[in-house]
């Protein structure tokens, strides 16, 4: 699959929210890609119960589940020790906080509670757990991406955060019908902050960081009237993962390597 | 002074975290500009210990403190009542979202926290807020602005969240000295987005909505350094608010009326 074919020289990527929709589609499509990274872990917050990802780990010999609640400053360290002991050599190449939640509220149903719930699992939890693995992205920004290149690339280090065009303040606009999701668009919208706030500070170490809009994709969260399969959506998002180079770094695209307003 | 004469025609304003800084100052530059409001609601989590505000508040009468924690939803019910009280026959005309925190905190000392804790009071009060003034605000735009006028402006109704230039992500780039603010510029970068989804609510009932960023200013917050005293940031905003019109609604200006991008 075209989307895998990038991740040729990407030793390895950790996918945070792996158990269903589209964390476990990019475990999935980067397994059974025809170059699949050497080790893919696999997080979600009870993986006892995530039944497919287990299947699908039981498959490929590369993927790696680990426990991982975003929530949980706890779990993000306890995780964060058990890939420092998978990735003993060669540090952590693409990291992909993909985990969320949409907490569905329009004007008059949106609590206090509903707003912070979202924001501390879609915007605060990818900066804790980024801060959590960064010594492991650290190592590998350090080694160089392929051929020792110092140029930024997910095959070198990047943190890849799953965002939304609903977090798009230029294009909320006139837009109604989608005005339900009050938490989930603030959130978003915070999450792009928190990327280019980190993407300043990942610089100097050569990490890439960015936002990317997987595109409306018929999951649990999506919907069943949403355009996209989740293997259309994770074949291009991964594509586009695959091809980041400096210029991208800080950035906010979608599923097409379109830019994105903010 | 030039900034309180477009508050001429607007019959009542509320402000929040009036107890002192940005706050404070805007109490007080329309208490005591040529044409002050009618009733200027001014509200701190503790009037009690609002020293200021109350020797401000004896000197006018049009000035009157109310108790209101912006995090607390019992607290903002019970102002609500208390100034429904207040402003029986006319409604609110202007509700300014002022009170805010700045915790500082870069990469590597942010928590969760922090980031919820300012997410909470920055973003998410000023929709709790809006939610429970509503029914005033709506009272306000029924009757319509000067001489019954169904033009969008704060002498009708309207919403002005204050915001910051530091919620700009598209400014948010190359300015590492600045980077120590993660929980500040995430909220305020997600307070204009819940200032443009309550704008797309609102609209049907005639209520201007829009975000402002006062400039950097001389206060506990902004520190000593700033170039603009309050006194300064607020007569420009507040000439800027008073001329608000349906062009604005929806929008993100700095205290000059400049348009600042996303």
């Amino acid at each position: 699959m075209s989307g895998a074919v990038n991740f040729k020289e990407c030793g390895s990527v950790l996918v945070t929210g792996a158990s269903r929709g589209l964390g476990l589609q990019i475990v999935e499509s980067l397994a059974s890609g025809g170059f699949s990274p050497g080790k893919i872990v696999a997080t979600a917050r009870n993986p006892e119960r995530a039944q497919k990802l287990q299947e699908l780990a039981s498959k490929h010999s590369n993927i790696h589940v680990i426990a991982l609640d975003v929530v949980s400053q706890e779990s993000i360290e306890k995780a964060a020790a058990e890939v420092t002991q998978l990735l003993p050599e060669h540090g952590l190449n693409c990291l992909i906080n993909n985990a969320g939640i949409s907490v569905s509220a329009d004007f008059n149903t949106v609590t206090a509670e509903k707003m912070i719930e979202t924001f501390h699992t879609n915007t605060v939890a990818p900066l804790m757990v980024t801060k959590a693995f960064l010594p492991l992205l650290r190592q590998a920004a350090s080694r160089g991406g392929a051929g020792g290149s110092r140029s930024m690339s997910i095959q070198r280090a990047a943190v890849i955060n799953i965002s939304s065009v609903l977090g798009s303040l230029e294009l909320n606009w006139k837009a109604e019908t989608f005005n339900k999701w009050y938490p989930y668009k603030a959130s978003k919208c915070a999450l792009n902050m928190v990327s280019r706030c980190m993407a300043l500070d990942l610089e100097a170490d050569g990490i890439l960081c960015m936002a990317i809009h997987p595109g409306w994709v018929r999951t649990d969260m999506g919907g069943c009237e949403a355009p996209l399969s989740p293997e259309e959506s994770i074949s291009s998002t991964l594509s586009v993962i695959g091809g980041l180079t400096e210029k991208d770094h800080g950035s906010f695209l979608d599923y097409t390597g379109e830019v994105l307003p903010w």
